[in-house]
């Protein structure tokens, strides 16, 4: 299937008519792309497999998408841990927290300790937002995750690539390619870059603002709110 | 399985306490609510059954979880109508109110017609906090939806029940028996009066709150938002 892709610029405009005109909240918006990227975790990564998955997450709205994930992956009977080495001042970030820690899921500190025991990682950190370059502590976060061996999976674009023009040509990143990737509403420009699982979820697009932004709805399964969609060899969609 | 229940006074401290000390908001418990409503829906009417589904959706929070339940049997493929006789003024109804109207989803005002034309209908009248008696225009609505041929799925409880004693010994809803009931979080105590399938929803109770409600966390399965749980003979859960 073919699935457009939508620039940093529009991402941001379509999210701004989603709460402007189309009457969600932030929280709702955020409770379901969370929602998205646990389903995809758990396609890629049934708990058979392994349940210590680290959420890493960042100070924006990518981050908030991961702590919601985590307490989906807990009631889906995952032991996730978080890394949330700059925590967003946002209300909602914060109660996004008192949630996790009601479930008593870990919020760790020692990060190559974590990575060590733990199945998957989730790459929460930023998403079409991004503009570059990383500031501290990320240089040294994203090093540690390009060079660990377990599987990651990356919310919206990896973290580190610019959100057009992909991974950085040199330093932390520059080498980063996760093994899955969910893109959430559509595809952002970067994936052309990208080589591994694909998969877009937010099931919440109506196709009048899917027709503004010339996307298309994704063809989601049953009650699902995500599904996997196909790279090419040239990386189309 | 065994599903302790939750009586109305419990129900209503157990959603302040998500609130409050939970960090949840009642937009992030709503949109879970109604979206364990729409896989209720899909489990035992999918699609391919009939794509009609009308939701009656009263003035309260039952009433909102029936609105989000309606945006996502539209995401699932499904013609959703909405009769919603008098609309909560709460923001949030107004907002959840916007993104169905966005969709195309039509507010209907002929009711006997729509249930003509309707495949299945969503009891979403009234919750837990339903005190009775019922007040016009909900007896006339309860008696046509009780003398309705087609399957109704019943949210929290079947409306004009009392929580505590079950269906009114009189006048419309005594002979009411949805054939399909979702409680969300817990059981509320007038389901031993019921007979017919049911299920339970609302997957966002800790251990904590469980314990202090004397409640059982669901045994919910893969990613599902909804279980679905047996009455036996005596009307045991």
């Amino acid at each position: 299937m073919s699935l457009k892709a939508l620039s940093s610029k529009d991402a941001a405009a379509l999210d701004k008519d989603l709460m402007e005109t189309g009457g969600f909240s932030l929280d709702q918006l955020m409770e379901l792309a969370g929602l998205s990227v646990s389903q995809a975790v758990y396609r890629i990564h049934p708990p058979s497999k392994g349940k210590n998955i680290l959420v890493i997450c960042g100070p924006g709205n990518n981050g908030g998408d991961g702590l919601v994930a985590a307490r989906h992956l807990h009631h889906y009977g995952y032991t996730p841990s978080i890394y949330y080495p700059k925590q967003g001042k946002n209300e909602l970030y914060q109660r996004l927290t008192t949630q996790l820690k009601n479930l008593s899921i870990p919020f760790i500190t020692d990060l190559p300790e974590a990575i060590k025991s733990s199945h998957l990682l989730v790459d929460a950190i930023f998403g079409f937002s991004f503009g570059g370059p990383l500031r501290d502590p990320f240089p040294e976060i994203i090093g540690q995750i390009e060079s660990a061996t377990i599987p990651v999976l990356s919310v919206d674009a990896p973290s580190s690539w610019d959100i057009e023009s992909g991974p950085p040509k040199e330093g932390p990143g520059a080498k980063f390619m996760p093994e899955a990737l969910i893109s959430l509403t559509a595809p952002k420009p970067c994936v052309k870059f990208y080589r591994g699982r694909h998969f877009v979820g937010g099931r919440f697009l109506t196709r009048g603002i899917a027709e503004k932004y010339g996307l298309d709805v994704p063809d989601y399964q049953g009650v699902d709110q995500v599904l996997e969609v196909g790279v090419d060899a040239e990386g189309r969609l």
